[in-house]
């Protein structure tokens, strides 16, 4: 019998990416264009069929080919009802009803569900977690996204919030106000925009000495790089970033108790140093068993896990049929 | 065809409980017997099954009309392997193969799980979250314990550490010492231990005035008793707990996104007001969604929850076979 074969799409603020993968994950063609949410959601949603219909011709299929679908997005959502609500990033959408109009558009199965948890679900059936039961993603961005996979249960949550990981209260006494209005959650402290906010504090001292002073539009990478070429202040930012996330990995090993942690996004360009020195604090801060046994690692897919798991949402629906 | 009968054990530091509940969790009779864990641990085993004897005989049965057994225990475990490690509340066991010694004795299915876990299930399947798809717990005694169920998942984790959720660290700058050696754990603040700890630092201060002042072996239910009765500092630490209560409940708010946060333990005795104020504090922490939708409320079993949960899982490995 042929091997089933799904269509994942990830939406994202600026482009969309879609592709057709096999029944073990594996990528056979796909495509990325510009989302351009302002042109409104009608267009938005027609884009998302045009993306799914090329990556479909990309990979020298037809539509008949796919067994089912998969669409991730970002934002507030209400993943059973396959809605949008109203996502930040994809201004002016509105309460718009992503996985019917797909499923009514192709007459094939759809499964819907958010950007992180898809990504999550990439790289435990495809990438990084593929010999792992249970998976803890950190998606670090200009947020810090999640999402948590045990055996094949994708932890939406009751109200589509699971995994909203970047939220965790970390520091009561002497918070940072974090993009969400909230204040001491991990995304403050360890998602880029953090990253930068903390460098900048620390520049602003008197007597503060770097190679940063002065620079404009300052950036995480920008940081990570000075840490690199030995800069002091840069390095005591990017080694906190490190003791941070340990903090959230630890946070999740005493909760979920997963197999495995997994890093993603722009900032594990800074490397083994970076990851090695996440797992230093880990083992300092986490019950014995877990410190030894959890195993904390980068992600493999890069920004291709999101279509990968979308389409693994996709074949989790085919397979209860 | 007669409704399958299940036996509970559930073995703390000082006593046992065990009962025989129906297919609704109905407990049709228990009884305690001491622990006694100094005098070994075969004599703990022993008394275990005495236990389970006796509960059967209580409620008017035989040995044969039992479908299951499900044992709970505290402490580092192992839970797939049915093993007590080395729980600090029942020196000097170590290693002790609970499961199978009960399993080899009755010679019927017999289900293995950590109180805390045990307790959870027992309210979600008889108790507070008996409408809930998914439930966390929260236990309130000497420390914090809890447990989290989703589905018919018990999340156990991969090395027995799920929702050990009295050790998410939610302090940094300023950390207060945990009973587990670390800093800043949710446990510190939130336990008895860590109020009594909390109310003594405050005593300490210069010009503190508290009716509490001079009193000897301060226990948590002296400070909310001297708050209910208007003492201002004793008030302000009973405040304070309800504000870590909710950092913690909303933490798992935005990780597993649960129907229902859930407390229980000696602290609940607090009453209503204590409730209202966490979900005072909870409705400011959280996202708007979870904050509206998550239902918080006390557990209704009492200390017979663990025996009841064990003797649900034992009934959740009945209905596997």
């Amino acid at each position: 019998m042929k091997k089933p074969l799904f269509v994942g799409l990830d939406v994202g603020g600026s482009a969309m990416k879609a592709g057709v993968v096999d029944d073990t994950g594996k990528p056979l063609g796909s495509v990325s264009l510009p989302t351009e949410a302002h042109r409104g959601q009608e267009f938005g949603l027609e884009r998302m069929c045009e993306s799914i219909r090329q990556a479909v011709a990309a990979s020298n299929l037809t539509m008949s080919d796919i067994a089912a679908i998969g669409v991730a997005t970002p934002g507030t959502m209400d993943i059973p009802a396959g809605l949008i609500l109203d996502p930040p990033n994809l201004k002016p959408w509105r309460n718009v009803p992503v996985r019917d109009h797909i499923h009514k558009a192709f007459q094939i199965p759809t499964a819907f569900q958010n950007d992180a948890n898809a990504a999550a679900y990439g790289e435990y059936w495809a990438g990084a977690g593929k010999d792992a039961h249970s998976m803890v993603l950190f998606t670090l961005g200009t947020g810090v996204g999640g999402g948590i996979i045990i055996g094949d249960l994708v932890l939406e949550g009751e109200h589509s919030h699971g995994a909203e990981i970047g939220h965790m209260k970390i520091e009561m006494t002497n918070p940072l106000q974090c993009g969400c209005g909230r204040w001491g959650c991990l995304e403050a402290y360890a998602s880029a925009t953090g990253v930068v906010k903390r460098a900048e504090l620390a520049l602003a001292k008197p007597h503060a000495k770097s190679s940063l002073e002065g620079k404009k539009d300052l950036t995480a990478r920008d940081i990570f790089e000075a840490s690199a070429a030995g800069d002091a202040l840069a390095n005591k930012i990017a080694e906190d970033t490190a003791f941070y996330l340990a903090v959230g990995a630890m946070n999740m090993m005493h909760t979920i108790d997963p197999d495995m942690v997994v890093f993603t996004g722009g900032m594990i360009a800074a490397g083994d140093w970076f990851l090695d020195l996440i797992r230093k604090f880990v083992k300092e801060l986490a019950f014995p068993v877990p410190a030894e046994k959890t195993i904390l690692c980068y992600a493999q897919l890069g920004t291709d896990a999101g279509f990968i798991g979308a389409a693994g949402c996709g074949r989790l629906l085919y397979r209860q049929k």
